[in-house]
C-alpha cells in the first residue's frame, strides 16, 4: 500500500460524495450555495471523513453506507472554520491562500453559510438513517453531534476565545485541545465504529485512541509553528508567539513537547495495534499525520 | 377548554423540559451556557413546540416522547433569532425589551451560542432516537432539519438579507415568508405527526395546512406593523415603512392583505377540521395566532 496514493483515492471518493450531498450552485438563492461550496471545496485533506470511513471498514462497514456521515463530518468541520474566521472571532482574511468566506461573500452570507452547512450535515445524516431504517445510523449521528456541540468542539472554541491574550495553564490548554480539535476526531472514530456495529468495548477503545491522536496532532501543530518554514507550512510561522498564545511549546519547550507527542502517539498506536492488521491503514495514516513536517 | 390557560400550561411544560435538556449555567465554560439560556428563556411563547406536541397528541402520541423534538425546535428557533440580530445581519440591539444576545455577551459568544443551540438541538434529538430505538424519531428529526436548512429557514433568511433595500415582487416575498417563517412551522407539524406514526396522507395534509398558517401568520405581522400601537405590539410600529421593506401591505394595501389572511386561514382551518374534533385545540390555537391583535 502506498499511503499517499491511498489517501488521495479516498479523498477523491469523499469529494465526489460531498458534491452529491451539497445543493448545486445554480439553485436559488445561488449565493448561499456558492458560499457553502467555496469553503467545502477549498482544498481540505478530508482527514476526518477518511478516518470515519477507515474505522468503519475495520469492522466490515461499507463506504457507501457510511458516506453521508463522513460528508456530514466534513460539512461540520467546514462550518466551524467559516465561523472561526469571522471578524468577531479570529478575524482572518486568508485560509489556505484564498480569501476567507466572509471576505469573499460578506459577513452576513458567511454566518448563514456556516449555519446552512451545520444544518445540512444533520439533514443528510437523518435522511440516511430514514433510508437505511437502521438505528445504528442514529448512534453515529449522536456521536458526531456530541463531538461538535457543548460537550466538544463548541466549548473548545469558547474557551479559546475567552482565553485570548491570557496566560494559560496546562489544564486549560488541554481543555481547548481536547474539545476544539480532539472531540470531532473522537466523533469520527466513534461514528465509524458505531455504524459498522462494533462492540461497546471497541468503540470505547477507539474513542480513547482518537482522544490521544487529537491532542498529539494539536501539540505537533504548536511545534511546527516554531520549527517549520513558511514555505513548508503554507502559512506564517511564529504566529502563536506573535499572538502571545500559550501553547505546549511556550509551556514546556520544543524538546518536552516532542516527547509528549511521541508518548501520545505510542499510546494511540498501541490501542490501534490491538485490533490487528485490519487497522494498518488507520495506523499508518495517523502516524503520518502526527509525524508530519508541515 | 380555556385557550389561554391551556396555552399557558403547555408553555410551562415546554419550559420545564427545555431546562432539563439545556446544560446548566454553572458548567464550564459558564458564559456559553448563560448565553444560550439567556436567549432561550427570554419569554418566548413556545408556539412551535406547542404545535408539534398538539399534532403529536392528535395521533395518540405522548408528550414525553415528543418533548426532545419539541424542545429542539425551540432551540433552533432561538439560534435563528440570535444570529438574525447580529450586527452583520439585522443589527438589532433589543428583542422583547431586553438586550439582544450579542449586546449582552459580545458578538463572538453570540455567534457560538447560536452554533451551540443548533448543534445541541440535534444532539438532543439523536439521543432521543437512540433511546427510543424507534426510526420514527429519525423521520421527525429529518422534517425539522429540512425546515431549518437549505430547503427552508436558512434560504428564507438569505433572500431576506440580499433583498435588503430592494423593491420585491410577490414571488420573492412569498419565497421569504414561506421559508423564513413557514418552513419551521411545517417542520413542527410534520415532526409531530411522524413521531406519532400518522399516515403519509395525514402528514401531507398537515404540511399543507402548516404552510398556509405560516404565510397567514407573516402577512398578519405585516398588517399589525401598520394598524397596531407600539403599546399593543411591544415593539416599534411602522418599522417596515421606515426600513423601506416590501410587505404584503405595501404591495396590496391593508384591505386586500386582510383578505389574503382570511382566505389562507379559512383554507388551513378546513384542512384541520377534516381531522375531526381531535384537532380542536390546534385549530383554536392557530386561529388565535392568526387573528391576534398584537
Amino acid at each position: 500500500m502506498n499511503l499517499s496514493t491511498e489517501l488521495n483515492e479516498r479523498r477523491m471518493y469523499v469529494d465526489t460524495k460531498l458534491d452529491e450531498y451539497l445543493p448545486k450552485e445554480c439553485e436559488y438563492p445561488e449565493i448561499i450555495f456558492k458560499s457553502m461550496r467555496y469553503s467545502v471545496f477549498a482544498g481540505g485533506k478530508r482527514i476526518r471523513p477518511i478516518m470515519l470511513l477507515a474505522v468503519n471498514r475495520m469492522f466490515g462497514g461499507s463506504d457507501d453506507i457510511a458516506a453521508p456521515y463522513a460528508c456530514a463530518l466534513e460539512m461540520i468541520h467546514t462550518y466551524s472554520l467559516i465561523h472561526d474566521d469571522l471578524p468577531a472571532i479570529d478575524n482572518d482574511n486568508f485560509r489556505r491562500g484564498r480569501l476567507t468566506n466572509h471576505k469573499a461573500f460578506g459577513e452576513d452570507i458567511a454566518i448563514l453559510a456556516g449555519d446552512a452547512l451545520l444544518t445540512h450535515a444533520f439533514e443528510v445524516m437523518s435522511e440516511a438513517v430514514c433510508k437505511s431504517q437502521d438505528i445504528k445510523g442514529a448512534r453515529a449521528m449522536n456521536a458526531i453531534a456530541h463531538g461538535a456541540g457543548v460537550n466538544g468542539m463548541v466549548v473548545g472554541q469558547v474557551v479559546d476565545v475567552i482565553s485570548d491574550g491570557k496566560k494559560l495553564n496546562k489544564e486549560t490548554l488541554d481543555f481547548i485541545h481536547l474539545n476544539k480539535t480532539g472531540a470531532l476526531i473522537q466523533g469520527a472514530f466513534k461514528a465509524g465504529a458505531l455504524l459498522a456495529g462494533a462492540t461497546d468495548a471497541s468503540v470505547e477503545l477507539l474513542d480513547e485512541a482518537a482522544k490521544k491522536i487529537g491532542i498529539a496532532f494539536q501539540i505537533q501543530d504548536d511545534i511546527l509553528d516554531v520549527t517549520s518554514t513558511q514555505e513548508e507550512l503554507g502559512k506564517p510561522i511564529f504566529s502563536d508567539e506573535k499572538n502571545e498564545k500559550t501553547t505546549y511549546v511556550t509551556l514546556y519547550g520544543i524538546e518536552k513537547s516532542t516527547e509528549f507527542v511521541k508518548q501520545l502517539s505510542y499510546e494511540a498506536m498501541s490501542i490501534l495495534q490491538s485490533f490487528g492488521t485490519r487497522c494498518n491503514f488507520l495506523e499508518e495514516m495517523t502516524r503520518y499525520l502526527i509525524d508530519r513536517r508541515f
